[in-house]
């Protein structure tokens, strides 16, 4: 990193919308020198179309159209074509924009004709004037399932439809096992100087991107080579800051904490970055053999986004 | 007819927007009593969506919410998607409304899981309301291809890219030997009292649809029974009211002209019903073997629609 020609590229791995707020501050700070690997295993079919929502929550945050209050869709969209879906009779519990909509015709129809997804998501994200890459973590259809006391679901239907009420009692990812992480995503690790663990659920965001067959190999051979991993925690003051990670956390058999956290990527990361809050777990995390850094890490607004990203790269010195 | 306790059933066949209209006052008399049977030879996939520029035309009308000056559409619909297919790279010489976009994004849905295109376009009618139903006129996919001195081209190419600009030398319906009328459509036929043949485009509304194997079968069957069928003239003083049907006639060796029209129906209509400023071709159409019926045949608004409706039915004692 001290040859002034070298451009340092940056890996993050993220999930939805703390994710996407995440990987919005680095692009500002790095703009094409950052990749993000995005979970694809909350992907579900709505009326035929395939739905990404992580992939398009940090489409959408990382061209600035992001839907501010609710952290998805689009800011300003209407949703007259979604209201005459639900007058034909189709379900209206998972809401699509009319200009969202859009994105899911366009992927479905573009898959349909034969093409990658990795080349429609970046065809997507070149329209919308992205810096940044955001790369889908497998070409393969990876689901992520969580038995409650009813039994097995599907993710959305769980996430969305019964608003995370429910007990999760166990996670799987179906279709991991004969998935693969795409060549993008591949020499994506083989270039970077640095990977972010972005303040996504542990245990449904970030854990089906390492289920992915040769994600964690990719990651280890980066770190081998003297690649820093840094993660930010989701956990704040024993809560999520956002969905449901602080109850899914406890309920499955881990610490709703800082300390939590630490310990599910001991051995991946080499550096937790927690919330000023969580000021006294530092020697609880770093007996953990993580190297803690204490900042501010909610992020209200774009300066909170730039500012936690520089945090982060200061400690990978980029 | 002389039983107060049968009620009269009437199949009328249509095209776009004139067999729309028609149909539309038919309805206004008979309600459930009418069957609209429609062309789906200018069915075309759209951004991987199935899209029944007739069928729909046909149905916006008896849901009273076409849009009125264009005839196709849905009034007042807005546009947000298909301006961000546009911005995602998909043509853009196929407008598409938001409310029209459900309908596509439905019935493509519904077909990949499984269902008959008639079950399908039977539920969109019931959600919209209708008193009447209407059938596409068969399950299978059949394309009209118009050629031009560039070539063969699709329909909607030539219709709505090309503008209707390019001469038509010779029409052809893609798929249309292997086609095969659908059970519903037989047994409206079976049932039919009267037939009605709307101020379609005879060479590429009506014409598709008598080319499916079994429908020309079905109507000589029905004629065979009593049963009366009345066309209306789609030229009024030798033009189309909509439409390139008047030059189409005239490159395809046809005349342009109320005239034309009957040559073209003798044989299988019994009635043609024609414009008050065609009154002076009475003389020629009798003496190609059909009643000529003189009315005011312009439909301008709800009125006029019924009026014409109206004067058909009588002809048919209805």
């Amino acid at each position: 990193v001290t040859d002034p020609s070298h451009s340092p590229q940056v890996v993050a791995l993220a999930g939805g919308v703390g994710g996407a707020k995440l990987s919005d501050g680095l692009q500002a700070h790095l703009g094409n020198r950052l990749t993000v690997v995005v979970n694809t295993a909350d992907d579900v079919e709505r009326h035929g179309l395939l739905v990404m929502p992580d992939h398009d929550t940090v489409l959408y945050n990382l061209a600035g159209i992001e839907q501010a209050e609710l952290g998805w869709g689009i800011e300003g969209d209407s949703d007259a074509a979604f209201r005459q879906l639900v007058a034909y009779g189709e379900e209206d519990w998972f809401r699509l924009g009319d200009r969202d909509l859009a994105l899911h015709i366009v992927r479905t129809a573009r898959l349909r004709s034969g093409a990658r997804l990795t080349e429609v998501c970046l065809g997507a994200q070149a329209a919308l004037g992205l810096k940044a890459r955001i790369l889908p973590m497998t070409e393969a259809a990876v689901r992520t399932q969580v038995r409650t006391d009813e039994g097995w679901m599907e993710f959305q239907e769980y996430f969305v439809h019964r608003r995370q009420d429910p007990d999760v009692r166990e996670v799987r990812f179906a279709g991991a096992e004969s998935a693969r992480a795409t060549p993008e995503v591949t020499a994506a690790f083989d270039a970077a100087d640095a990977v972010v663990i972005c303040p996504s659920n542990p245990l449904v965001s970030v854990a089906p991107i390492l289920a992915v067959p040769g994600m964690r190999e990719a990651i280890g051979a980066a770190r081998a080579r003297g690649t820093r991993v840094v993660a930010v925690s989701p956990i704040v003051g024993g809560k999520a800051i956002k969905g449901p990670a602080d109850r899914m956390l406890t309920t499955l058999g881990h610490a709703a904490s800082a300390v939590g956290i630490a310990r599910l990527y001991t051995g991946l990361a080499d550096v937790l970055v927690i919330d000023e809050v969580d000021r006294g777990l530092v020697p609880e995390v770093e007996q953990l053999g993580l190297q803690a850094v204490v900042t501010d890490t909610i992020m209200t607004d774009d300066a909170s986004r730039t500012r936690l990203a520089s945090v982060v790269l200061e400690e990978v010195s980029i």
